[in-house]
């Protein structure tokens, strides 16, 4: 892997600062998208078939999948897998039970009562990618905040496959308590789950990975419903000095390296030695990787391993890239968690190993990339309430208001905003 | 106003069922915004006083406003106008106060640590319109929310004005403890916050309101930075019966009218007597209005009585609006907030005039429009932090996941997921 040595601080920030360069606009891809969701919306679900015909080449009558297919996944799946999904899932809700808020009242002033009510949005849609992308996992980690949120209606949209929709991912559907499952993909099962379609309900979000297609689609509905976000490749980045184990370092870095071409494994480190360590054992390791022309293609074009002077420049490079997982592979490493201020998802110390968060430690797997660490946070229960504010007056306390009111509804020439409140002192 | 009457719960439904067609392209002022962003990326501050010369026909060679122009304004302000900033401020305080949170940390299972750290972003920008939209109560509204998440760069950006920007303006900025205040204005300012010029900081995320271009332009840069909301025309939805006061809530109906042309005043009510009663009004208090021109059309065109047969139907009406605001003026209204499924802020009871939200009930009042109340919030401390996961593992904790982890990277076809977690135990 690429080792970015003898550079002064500032040439190394320079040259991990991102142009976040995946956002780019690609016209012809936004005007498909923008026609694929009119045509939705005027013709509904014969658009959807027609759809699924031309891009999936399956033609199919029923968009939903019969509950018997979801139970006879389940029934057949092997008992590993089960007690796999049951472990992910009790430790997800564990993790995820302690993100609940409560709002808040508060009757600190006479006559004024103020507060928060926290309501579950009413209906949600999950996008699952299909092909190599369907995740099991992906499916509890998008659902299982959704449930704790209180979210009463979640439907899962899936593109259609010859062979029928993954054993695995029906499995996980049943585990995750899903029980809505329509066999539709790319941007046209965006614009369904917006705008809804004779089978398939308008939500209030869509959540869930997807490719191109869909992440554009998502973009554009946005507004019309929310959405979670636009999800880039994956990216590691590792912060480690001589005290961790090179080969753990290089395995952990080559998780997310076999994820995408695009994918990006980093390290940080303050030790030349460590860091041709590591590389050594990427190029040993990769060899025997049943998918090493990807793993290969991203530790060579988008991996790097950057050497700083000391462990505190190296806290400043990585929270400049903001990656999407961090690991701090240091002695002691919980000590480092102020020095942390961009990431997503933190594994600390040399057993953390990033993939025990994608699957079982019970944090969200789902997390922002390209940057956006700075100002994105994982998914949560948050991303499946809103916030209703409260208030309620008594008419003596409106009278302490009034001037106040009055007076800066006046400055910002709304006579019709003071009148409002004169009003109630008119009889 | 128009009133809805004799008509079925579906047909009312049907009638309040927003396409939210304030979200349909704009594909020249999409082109325009694209080249403003290209040209603010390229050249930074030459093209800001560009843009400044074309737009605004002002010359500026200092983009910032200094800080003795700041002083300047608060010292010679109304002292009126400063108690009712420092009233507004202290209950937004207060409100605010409570939506801190704090994360979380679980040590419940042996050799595992998993927790969630909540960071503030390092720096916002504020987007303050110039002219008559320019409402300091809303710079109030901003910051201090921002302030109490803890970000600690906050800039202001503001078109620059003939005569200088508003003194108002500049009042409430001292107030909420801005000192950073850039005179620059439409998309060229949203560029400038998201990419960073020469003078102007690059920000993480961008909050306030601003006019179709603005709009536009925080959109596209979303996911460089993140934005809060695109903002849409202002509404009140009000639910009464005939305990309330016709005068009154005619009052609050048209504070909100006067706002913009294409405001929705909307109220929903079982009473078809209370309903004339309040149209009566209406037309009686637009007479005397200074801005009836605006509330007049905006009642004309955008306003509505629905007359339901229950007030449970008016609940089921009002909640498939979504209003931004939402008055209940009924009888020990507080009861009634379990109904309330989707609105920005709610005013409870017959003195909770809309007004007091706007200035110093301390609630927000920079919400969701649009109906997007289904799935937005207010703006709040929540966003102006991120949350950050983190885990620790033991080796021993590890090794009880071992074979869950690996059994779903194997289904998944991810072997260097499964490979990371097994390196541990190699030695």
């Amino acid at each position: 892997m690429k080792i970015l040595k003898n550079q002064t601080l500032d040439q190394l920030l320079e040259q991990v600062d991102r142009q976040t360069d995946q956002q780019a606009n690609q016209p012809e891809v936004e005007s498909t998208v923008a026609g694929i969701i009119s045509n939705v919306i005027k013709n509904g679900d014969d658009a959807l078939r027609e759809y699924s015909k031309k891009f999936d080449k399956v033609e199919l009558t029923d968009l939903r999948v019969p509950q018997s297919d979801i139970d006879a996944a389940y029934k057949n799946a092997d008992q590993d897998l089960i007690d796999a999904l049951n472990l992910a899932k009790n430790n997800i809700i564990s993790y995820h039970k302690k993100e609940i808020q409560n709002g808040f009242v508060d009757a600190e002033q006479p006559g004024v009562v103020r507060g928060e009510k926290i309501t579950p949005l009413a209906a949600v849609g999950l996008y699952v990618p299909g092909g190599t992308a369907a995740y099991p996992s992906s499916i509890l980690m998008n659902v299982i905040p959704a449930k704790l949120a209180g979210v009463s209606k979640i439907v899962m949209v899936t593109p259609p496959q010859k062979d029928g929709i993954g054993q695995a991912v029906l499995t996980a559907a049943k585990i995750a308590g899903i029980d809505e499952v329509y066999q539709v993909g790319g941007a046209q099962a965006i614009a369904a789950l917006a705008y809804g379609t004779e089978s398939i309900p308008r939500v209030d979000k869509i959540t869930g990975p997807g490719n191109i297609f869909v992440a554009v689609a998502k973009k554009q509905v946005f507004g019309q419903v929310d959405i979670d976000m636009i999800a880039g490749p994956s990216e590691i980045g590792v912060i480690a000095d001589d005290s961790a184990n090179p080969r753990e370092v290089a395995a952990d870095l080559l998780s997310q390296a076999e994820h995408d071409k695009l994918a990006r494994p980093m390290m940080v480190t303050p030790s030349e030695k460590f860091a041709e360590a590591v590389s050594d054992q990427i190029d040993e390791q990769l060899k025997t990787l049943p998918r090493k022309e990807i793993a290969g293609a991203s530790v060579q074009n988008k991996g790097f391993i950057a050497v700083t002077d000391t462990l505190d420049e190296a806290f400043t490079v990585m929270n400049a890239i903001s990656p999407e997982h961090l690991e701090i592979e240091l002695e002691d490493a919980m000590q480092y968690l102020n020095q942390i201020k961009n990431a997503g998802s933190v594994f600390l110390g040399f057993n953390a190993s990033e993939p025990v968060g994608d699957y079982v430690a019970g944090p969200n797997h789902i997390l922002p990339t390209g940057g956006t660490a700075r100002f994105f946070s994982p998914l949560g229960v948050s991303d499946f309430v809103k916030r209703i504010q409260f208030v309620t007056y008594s008419k003596a306390a409106l009278k302490k208001e009034e001037k106040a009111i009055t007076t800066l509804a006046r400055v910002e020439g709304l006579e019709a905003h003071a009148r409002a409140v004169e009003s109630r002192f008119k009889d």
